[in-house]
């Protein structure tokens, strides 16, 4: 039954490894959507990192930017985990692109998923107001962002050290 | 009958959103004790977008610091909605004033409210320890505010991703 | 019955105070390990400010580096509170130690609590990223290390303005 679950969380607070966990409780094959680009050392790394630890049945799509028209493309039925949000949001700001154009087009498909499928992003309102004001506007789009996925979603999880709080 | 709600939550979380709206499901008018100050063109743009959402009954009382003398000012039965805390403690660690002073009348009055009232607070704790004293002092004096205010309301929710969790 | 008690928050968020509540509803002598080093008046201050609210049957032992072997040398069954895992582990960044190591061994002494003991540590990671590389760095070994002791762990709490929300 097709669904959308959000899963939000602050930084290694297992958002990843839950919703892997969660895919690979359905039947194959996983498509993984990474909108991590690799353009530094410590990116390359993350990634690295993250793709040795999925195995099996997954396959990975790259969509730093092309987000909605990546999703629109994975075959009905088939378990979809996007990650992350954030980085997606970073993406588009630093190419200068219409956030509002581009998060109104992901929304239209994230409105009517055609499996289950996971959605997860990093919390980053909860501290300091940050000193620059490109922090600042980033942390209001992205918060802007998850109230808008987590209103049409049908689950929200909020991870707390690893474990998901059901919060919708 | 009357009570205290504070809603707690990070940046863009939906509080203001959520308050309004608990508020709206009240019978008016409603009292909005803004806090800002529009100090500079970002603040003058972010009020004013707030103000833009609000119509019908409500009314605007600012009080960027006497909260306490605001809320007393308040006829009885009415609701009211404080929006927002982090702004009023700004705005007296800016002037220098005795915030131990300040938070005890407040909290006096709040302690007794007289009608339907509720805080909203930003949630300023939950990232990495900031570089300078003064942010360090302003998250100390915001957390230990917090809990005070969460120990005298009767309901605390704490928003995510624009959802309310109740906490209290 | 032995336990393992995490509790984690942000800054003023009531942590260190519900974990003494608890301590004190059990029968004493209660064991308080201090991980905090007072290197500098700030951290002096908050130290003594701490010490002079706990009285009774409470006794102290330092541990900023060696808090496996200061749990080791816990007598069986008594109450033990650690505060906090998050200056534990800036100790150890800041002396240049193997985390994995510490943590390992850390790991497989809290495993086996014979008392009820209670961890309190530092949510760090809500926030916006952090600028410079060190604070990126502790900030994921701090979400690492929480997601492995709240998987060990019988009870997970969420501190949210004081109020503890059960996470597990």
């Amino acid at each position: 039954m097709p669904e959308l679950t959000f899963i939000l969380g602050g930084a290694r607070s297992g958002k990843s490894a839950h919703a892997e966990c969660l895919m690979e409780g359905l039947p194959g094959p996983w498509c993984y959507i990474a909108t991590a680009q690799a353009l530094d050392d410590e990116m390359r790394e993350r990634i690295g990192r993250h793709q040795q630890q999925r195995v099996g049945e997954w396959y990975t799509v790259e969509a730093p930017l092309e987000l909605a028209a990546a999703l629109r493309s994975v075959p009905d039925g088939q378990p979809v985990l996007i990650d992350c949000l954030t980085l997606w949001l970073t993406n588009h700001m630093l190419a200068g692109n219409d956030l509002t154009a581009e998060a109104a087009q992901l929304l239209d498909v994230l409105r009517e998923p055609r499996g289950v499928w996971i959605v997860v992003s990093n919390e980053v309102g909860q501290g300091i107001v940050p000193d620059n004001a490109l922090a600042r506007r980033f942390r209001d789009e992205a918060g802007r962002l998850h109230q808008r996925v987590a209103a049409i979603a049908d689950n929200v999880l909020f991870m707390v050290a690893g474990i998901p709080l059901k919060v919708k």
